[in-house]
């Protein structure tokens, strides 16, 4: 099962986690999926088949991830991070660059607004500091509350930036020496392909990545309806600890963090409230996710109510034939 | 049963809440109790009889108080307000100026720091107003927060100020015009003789106050190991709600009420979560209790471990003849 064949399915148009998951829980190696995909979308109703990229454009991405130093960890492979496997959407793959067995040590995440006050993005970086003296600080390499995350964890330990474009492209630009020195003394992770300039739809994913490798997730100045908020709900979802960083309510910045306590996440003024709390391992809904590929039971299924991660806009029917006997 | 008498036993030397309830209980009047004081007291191992104040100087208190407007409501009377009663140590009387009905209507305290930031008082400001809509909003008179909360609720209703000293006393001197318009749209309520100037010791009493008349406390910018803080514990074991505004981990004036929300109190950033959380009657705890006098079932009690209504600093000790079989 070379990771070229991987890759390419992986980059196949249509195919997102989902959908990668179930073709390689009903086929022996990527090569199959592959070949048995123009009948499969044929069978569901698509005119045309889906847009397998060639050869040689997948071996152009390998070679140019080798030539910076990054390297893929596919979800069935031996280094993929675990917790990030428990998610039913799971990336099939993710590019890092750095150091990606950090990846599968203990992590929390801190994440919060781009427009932070000064106040937040203080809180953010000393949460930083403190949380990397033992554990993985995670964030999105964002404006405001990431950035700052980032830069008091490269003080104290390691942090891992998870972005939305691919791992070649340096965004905000502003960050770019920040998301170096990450990769040099942490590691950078990127869904996306190489060459990928982040847009809307891509933020969405890189944040169910973050929810997906943390054991707890600290939300700090957090408007409502933000993109933390999103990445808080993920990482409930998957049974990972809410932390949120309280303030006044006379700062709209505040809103989102401040109902997140209500809603019971952990009230956090240092990282004493976060290490008193964080678990072992994810929740009980996390552990009881069966990490790997699950067995398709019955024929025909829509990749429907798509997740963040959903790779189309709109879900892509298939038509599976029904399992041997 | 005449006031007079009563008054006179409640300003008799080491006669505490808890001491008048049971001589109350025990004696069929205030004056058979006064009678006995002298015996309980020797039997009890004093030196010397309690202090009984003279009869001119009580009828003098009598008549200052009606000379101001002011009346005195006792906790075996008709209009003591009923969820302070339910204290164990309720005080014995309670002077009050102003509209002494409004203290039996449906109450929600808000305290807070005297060195309150300008947040820190605008928040208890637009809190009292829109608490006062719908109900009696009870502080404490002081700097800071709870001036600030009197303001508002005075713009939009009915609020009360449970002051440290005497009813003639204005403290802190600053406020004098503002306890006057309580006085005049509300209720000044004193637990102290008139005269008294506040000092350290009437704080903690004056606190207890607001907690038994309140349905719930709301605690905005309070420091740890402070006055607010203190209220907030006397109102959770009164069985009332407790209400916390959050504010930013880097303001030490954050540290109470984060602390009291983490320990479960409503997170409040507006009055609707006071409204949606506010019980129809007092907690389970409060309504449970016998709102009026207990008998005493055992003869030979200290008045020990004093609440933090004790008049005396050390607790005296009583001899109480075993009840009659």
């Amino acid at each position: 099962m070379s990771d070229f064949d991987r890759l390419r399915l992986i980059r196949t148009e249509s195919v997102g986690p989902v959908t990668y998951r179930r073709l390689m829980a009903r086929f022996a190696t990527p090569r199959e999926a592959l070949a048995a995909l123009p009948d499969l979308a044929r069978a569901g109703g698509r005119a045309t088949a889906p847009a397998i990229p060639s050869e040689a454009a997948v071996e152009a991405e390998l070679r140019a991830l080798q030539r910076m130093g990054g390297r893929l960890l596919f979800l069935d492979g031996p280094d993929y991070p675990p917790f990030l496997a428990q998610l039913p959407d799971a990336p099939p793959a993710i590019a890092v660059l750095g150091g990606a067995k950090i990846l599968s040590d203990r992590a929390v995440g801190v994440v919060g607004a781009r427009n932070a006050s000064a106040n937040g993005m203080r809180l953010a970086e000393i949460l930083g500091a403190e949380l990397a003296a033992t554990l993985v600080v995670v964030s999105g390499l964002a404006r405001g509350v990431d950035a700052a995350a980032h830069t008091g964890a490269l003080r104290a330990g390691k942090t891992v930036a998870v972005i939305a474009g691919g791992l070649d492209v340096a965004y905000p630009p502003e960050h770019a020496a920040l998301q170096a020195r990450i990769a040099e003394q942490g590691a950078v992770v990127a869904e996306a392909p190489l060459g990928t300039a982040p847009v809307a739809k891509h933020f969405p994913k890189r944040n169910r990545i973050i929810a997906g490798l943390v054991l707890g997730l600290v939300v700090i100045e957090a408007a409502a309806r933000s993109g933390s908020l999103l990445t808080a709900r993920l990482a409930n979802e998957a049974g990972r600890e809410l932390f949120g960083v309280p303030g006044s309510p006379l700062d709209p910045r505040s809103a989102g963090a401040n109902d997140l306590i209500r809603q019971g996440a952990h009230l956090t003024e240092s990282a004493a409230d976060v290490l008193a709390n964080l678990p072992d391992f994810p929740g009980r809904e996390g552990l009881s996710r069966d990490p790997m590929f699950q067995r398709i039971s019955a024929p025909g299924f829509a990749e429907s109510s798509p997740r963040v991660s959903g790779k189309a806009t709109k879900p892509t029917r298939w038509n599976w034939p029904a399992p041997a006997a």
